[in-house]
């Protein structure tokens, strides 16, 4: 596919210690990037210009719309001067799903949730996480929060943008992903680790953003029993998790962390230190 | 209006310096909020419950559905066990207005930004902020901040949430509102602005969150000219801004700053150190 810029040199005039001077500054760009399936836009995200395939399948994956990589047909990036259409094109049987559900959801238009009309929509239960056996020592917590860290080259260079990785045990991060938008950040790592035929219950999601409802809907969605978080989480993620039978950890910085449902994910014993 | 809580105390388990033990912390909430007019939903938010006024009235104007809150027959906060349904009333002209353009946006679902399902209609362009004559000293943007540091109780108490504050020069920060979400935060900024008869042009947005082109598209909406931000901005707000005659200051820290667009609204001349 086309290759987008994600980053922008630009001018500026910058105040440091009293003294005014002219320079640049590396900021991410933002673009908006339609989802459109069989032709008709289900919604625009403002999001970094990359990583098109997998957005495009963990989006439709998060939405529910696929169950995996194979229901989609095709994925083409038609851009013009104002942003990118992401023209995803079904399976037949999962675009008969699609249709009928767009058929139940038009009627009010609605927003700041994707296709979500009301307040009941927007608390759709997270699925159970239960089935996975997954379990995480808390060296491997620590270990997966470090990795993020180090694997984040558009954050490295602007400071600006949220990251989010699949933790592994015994592979490690085996995707990262970046994007202005954390939502989006996930979205495309839940469709990179598909692609790469992994399934949520073999891991955990990484994030280097707060933990909103939807950061653990979207991970719950895909089947995966913990999320991992370097900022807070807010009370109703809290309360989705446990519900979910989801483990939530948040406040990572170093060696310390906070688990604020499902311990029993974290293997009790000794601790032992990363090296 | 009934008051709701704004944060919770959870219990945690923590691992600090190696060592386990259990513990509480306090966390923001966050609840789906329905914005309604004329009893049909117009869009659901995940937004801390409080300032409901404040969201309505903010929402409201920067959406373009009114013009100031007098186009506002009524407000009122309906609460159950899912969410917050805010239901308001418009003035019989507002009220024909939005059913217009309602009739007009039916069609495909979408989402991720308020009302918007095209590419085309998400990146409106932001109205020229080139009718205000809003000047601040560089000692003036560096206190808009400090003040705004000192005026975030929730954030304070969770260190998880956003905040927004409208600086008008003589005045000092006139409101400051918080909220998980920015967007919402400045929102009900907005919103606490205008029912206090402040108009956009008469100050400074300041923000502690990133500068997307959304913040921005806000800000010249209520007619601002000026947004000053303490983290960075996208490509795109840049752009924005640009194109819109407003002065975009960021990456705020201490008495440092940067500019990327207009830098003919800060006043040239001596640097005047904030005492």
């Amino acid at each position: 596919m086309t290759q987008f810029k994600t980053t922008q040199t630009v001018p500026e005039t910058a105040r440091r210690n009293g003294k005014i001077s002219a320079g640049t500054r590396v900021v991410p760009e933002e673009t908006p990037v339609a989802l459109s399936y069989g032709g008709s836009t289900h919604a625009v995200m403002m999001a970094t210009p990359g990583d098109f395939e997998d957005f495009a399948v963990g989006f439709s994956l998060t939405e529910g719309i696929i169950t995996g990589p194979s229901d989609i047909e095709s994925i083409e990036a038609v851009a013009d001067d104002k942003g990118i259409d992401l023209q995803i094109v079904l399976k037949d049987a999962q675009n008969d799903a699609l249709t009928a559900r767009r058929r139940h959801m038009a009627g009010p238009v609605g927003c700041g949730l994707c296709g979500i009309e009301s307040i009941e929509q927007a608390v759709r239960l997270a699925p159970s996480v239960s089935g996975s056996t997954l379990q995480l020592s808390q060296a491997q917590i620590v270990e997966a929060v470090a990795l993020l860290n180090g694997q984040q080259p558009l954050h490295f260079e602007t400071r600006a943008v949220h990251g989010a990785g699949f933790y592994v045990p015994g592979r490690g991060l085996i995707a990262v992903r970046e994007d202005v938008g954390r939502h989006n950040a996930l979205d495309k790592l839940v469709g990179a680790a598909a692609r790469a035929g992994y399934s949520g219950a073999d891991g955990a999601v990484v994030v280097t953003s707060r933990v909103s409802v939807e950061m653990v809907q979207k991970t719950a969605i895909i089947g995966s029993p913990m999320i991992i978080a370097i900022s807070a989480p807010t009370a109703l993620a809290i309360r989705t998790a446990d519900e979910a039978s989801m483990t939530l950890v948040a406040l990572v910085r170093g060696e310390d962390f906070e688990v604020f449902t499902h311990m029993d994910r974290i293997q009790p014993g000794a601790v032992a230190d990363v090296a």
